[in-house]
């Protein structure tokens, strides 16, 4: 017999950036992706989220950075919290307090972190007590991205069939290599394309979508190895094509949308430009204008400077591998 | 027998540009192109060459723009010249001179203007009399889009099999509903990456080339029957998928580029802009960063103030279909 948490749960989950990317849904219900996916989870960015279910609330309460949300603006934490309650035999609303340290909806993967939170605050105060893989299984039907914040360093996402073979599993948690990520803050308004209507909108109409999807699996077995054998230079390489191939699906949807604004396009010659200089790095983009820099530690300091000469301090952040979840008792 | 021209011969041919595109060859040599393409040639961007063979001379001159090239650079006319006197048996240099009225290898497809016009003036002043079909085979030899610069109006470039099959035809060379392009030229610098280079790059690399060349053929058809029915809007909205697609293209390509700069995202939004205010247009690009908008003449002015109050004067260009070929005697 499950019993719930008397006192508030704390969770603290870190966004994660895809390297091989998720971009197309086979099942929108339960969020089970069209292929396989892999992150670095990232150090910087995290939401940490507080959930206590209450005998005496008549709704659930959300409230996002210090902000009460609406009826509509709660819909996905209380859809969320439906299915938690449904797995926990309870029928109490919670009170959920979130704080995001990430841009929101800017391409930052912000829905990552959150729903990886929420999971695991949501569960254990509802009095279950999920192991990592069911806790990535849970926190997919938040955020198909959020299944791979459940862990730290390199994780994938295994597509799977079902809801109980679609989950995250960790591929080398604490790297040893020297990795890093200049994240690039370029326009933190929302965006006007979610992920969600973007991805729809690449397998319902992009005449690559099958190619796609051929691509990235091939891309996925490539990072895998690049990972085992800490080769930098093909992680970046296959991180970035990977990256620039999502966005042709955006390019060739029906209609057409891009994600790049002109600060974009100018970060990414930029990238390419510290190459011809014999810096190693390379770009990657989501569902936004940020673009993520990946690199290796001991140049992180030099391509910031690089970027701040250009853009604002504040929109030029440096982080490395990040930890998996973490749960208050 | 054939007689050399005793006198200059002055070709002029309008540049166009591809409502369905031409990205990549069959053969190299022979330019054999991928797919069908299709374009409506433009009135006010063109090329002047005046062409003829002289027995003093000991190589061929080139004089572009007023300037006499270098042996490097004018090696691509000079082939063409090679295979001119071939196919006439004779063996002459000859003196050319060639004016551009259009902004040169910035994607306002100066070659399609250029080789339509060197064809043109090099075939009569060597003492060829070609029909219009045989002008476009020749054309081709110097610049697949050139093929369809010798018709007027909307032109189609049949891909056939080889050199005898591979040509274009007109398809409305007097179109009598109103159509226009604003054309934006956003950067006359050189582009980095020329067409040839860029398209070679995505028949070898990107996944989804053959994706692409089924998606080519379907908007060809569907192009085809728009012109017949003088349907604007299934001709907008199908040229600018065609675009955006072959611009995925180059997303998609091993190592990845873009011809897109900070200015056509802008003119792109723009032009998403004036379609929510209920002015119907479409763009295009190709490659390098301009932006060609395909409206309805109705239209184009309204269009050409709107984009003036972000870009210079000298920077809209308003056009409408042009003519085909003509040859002084």
């Amino acid at each position: 017999m499950m019993v719930i948490a008397d006192h508030p749960i704390t969770a603290k989950a870190h966004t994660n950036i895809a390297l091989v990317k998720y971009w197309g849904k086979l099942d929108n219900q339960l969020i089970i992706p069209q292929n396989d996916s892999l992150s670095l989870t990232l150090d910087e960015f995290y939401t940490q989220t507080t959930v206590q279910f209450l005998p005496e609330l008549s709704a659930d309460e959300v409230i996002f950075d210090n902000e009460r949300l609406s009826e509509s603006a709660s819909k996905r934490v209380r859809t969320f919290l439906d299915h938690v309650r449904q797995l926990a035999g309870i029928n109490f609303h919670a009170r959920v307090i979130t704080k995001n340290f990430v841009p929101t909806a800017a391409g930052l993967a912000s829905s990552a972190s959150g729903f990886a939170a929420l999971a695991g605050a949501a569960s254990r105060a509802a009095g279950l007590n999920l192991n990592r893989r069911d806790l990535s299984r849970l926190a997919r039907r938040g955020s198909g991205s959020a299944t791979r914040s459940i862990f730290g360093g390199f994780a994938a996402w295994q597509q799977g069939q079902d809801d109980a073979t679609s989950y995250a599993y960790p591929i080398d948690e604490q790297p040893t290599w020297d990795i890093a990520v200049v994240a690039l803050v370029l326009n933190a308004k929302q965006k006007k394309i979610s992920s969600r209507v973007g991805m729809r909108l690449a397998v319902e109409t992009s005449p690559f979508y099958s190619a796609w999807i051929k691509a990235s699996q091939a891309d996925f077995e490539t990072v895998k190895t690049a990972i085992q054998n800490e080769d930098f230079e093909l992680l970046g390489h296959t991180s970035e094509q990977n990256a620039m191939r999502m966005h042709a699906l955006t390019l060739s949807s029906d209609p057409n949308f891009t994600y790049f604004n002109a600060d974009s396009i100018q970060a990414m010659n930029m990238v390419k430009e510290l190459r011809l200089q014999g810096i190693s790095c390379y770009f990657t983009m989501d569902a936004g204008p940020n673009v993520k820099i990946i690199c290796q530690g001991a140049d992180a300091e030099r391509i910031r400077c690089y970027f701040q000469s250009s853009f604002g301090q504040d929109q030029v952040l440096v982080t490395r591998s990040g930890t998996g979840i973490s749960i208050s008792n």
